[in-house]
């Protein structure tokens, strides 16, 4: 039965072994909530945790996290609160709200390795649930900063924030292997921009590639995005092998316009960024 | 007449209004060189200045750059010393070497604003002089790392360094410009990545259009750069449509061993990073 006291609540995290996971377990029993975990290779099934848990949480990779969601429906009761950790929204809180359990899907807007919890954001859509405030302000203790949001607005979001952000680092880094680039070398004579972009492709290939996979191929806006990061690709590549430095200026121009008074900001932020790289 | 200790030369910069030749003004008068600068409205002609000074340097626009060396020839002496700080090399020093001048090009891998040039580096190309070591040893007293490189092989780093990376920003900004994104609401609810590859790309766009089109127009490699980048575009773009997650996975791996350790050390270095964002 759910207890208004979240710390008083035991949470079951399927997929509890993950690094997301491990993570959550850890700050949930550092203020003393009892947490279960079940995950391939536990001892426990998702069906045995279910029925001890209070809240649910799925934190499961992303390309298979509808599928389990589907899988583990039936085993849901009334009286608990299911939630997710997907990237995604609009899939995964439909296959919940198909349980007779409360929802609320969460989108954590960060991964491990993160040193501190203070300011990160944990986007969450509270679906079906008399909890949401109760179990916001549990969250905000640590130090997250939560922010509601509808699954359409999020998945549409995700599309610029990751879609867009990832596919560029995925396809500069098969561009700098297609070129034969000496990581090393290019880093001893670079500058600061490019040492900060070589530090952004490598920590997304440091990491899952089934993630980045399935954030760029299950988000519902992909070939939106997609095709207009095209047009803008085609539009500066005629205009640099034409050698056209005027129109290069206008449309330059144009998206200074666009970002406005952010780009001062950026000039500022980056010299900080600078300092430490 | 050249001196060897650099800061009893008189310093002449062409260009000296620009940020980046105030910049260097301001350091060479901060150990004593008299410096002279010339520039659009100055009553010192471009001429004038040649005739006063020991070494002269062409601190102009890239677009301009090789124009304004090749009509400054003709009163450039052979007890000078001609440099010049533009983006790209090979033109450029090719140009200086038409005079009678010593010839050194340079590039300093940084714009201003700056708030330290300690480890700030700067690429040199000593093509016909016999003040390298003093020069450079004048450079390094201020803090700057000096690197010694071709003409030839500096367009071609600077092709990924600069072409690649200064391309994508650009490209990217188009993009956000075309999907409407508005940039104050996109950063409420953001991830780190997202955070920095906007401040990334805020920092281009608060700059000067001329220059970063100059450079995507006038490096010799950038067709054969923007050809891989577009091959690496079509890759992703196909796989992602087919959702082909199979696909994905192995050529996102063979990126990541391209990378090898490298990744390992941005993943700490982008946490750094997240914590002055």
């Amino acid at each position: 039965m759910l207890n208004k006291n979240f710390n008083q609540n035991i949470i079951g995290i399927i997929g509890g072994k993950g690094s997301m996971g491990q993570f959550f377990a850890k700050l949930f029993k550092s203020v003393g909530s009892k947490v279960l975990i079940s995950d391939l290779g536990t001892k426990l099934s998702n069906q045995q945790l279910i029925e001890k848990s209070d809240v649910v949480i799925f934190s499961v990779p992303l390309h298979l996290s509808t599928k389990i969601i589907l899988e583990n429906l039936k085993f849901l009761r009334k009286d608990q609160l299911v939630m997710d950790f997907t990237s995604l929204k609009q899939e995964q809180v439909t296959a919940m709200m198909k349980s007779k359990a409360e929802v609320m899907g969460m989108h954590p807007l960060f991964g491990p390795p993160i040193e501190n919890v203070k300011g990160q954001v944990i986007l969450y859509c509270p679906e079906r649930t008399k909890q949401e405030k109760k179990f916001v302000n549990f969250m905000e203790k640590f130090g997250f900063t939560m922010k509601e949001i509808s699954p359409q607005k999020h998945d549409h979001l995700m599309a610029i924030i990751q879609v867009l952000i990832h596919f560029k680092a995925i396809v500069l880094g098969k561009a700098l292997e297609k070129l034969g680039v000496d990581i090393k070398e290019s880093l001893a004579i670079s500058s600061p921009i490019y040492k900060m972009e070589l530090n952004m492709i490598g920590r997304i290939f440091a990491q899952d590639p089934k993630l980045y996979g399935a954030i760029e191929i299950m988000n519902p806006e992909t070939q939106k995005v997609l095709k207009i990061l095209e047009e803008s690709f085609d539009l500066y590549k005629e205009i640099v092998l034409k050698k056209d430095l005027v129109k290069f200026e206008k449309e330059f121009v144009k998206t200074s316009k666009h970002m406005g008074k952010y780009c001062q900001q950026a000039l500022q932020n980056t010299a900080k960024i600078f300092k430490v790289l």
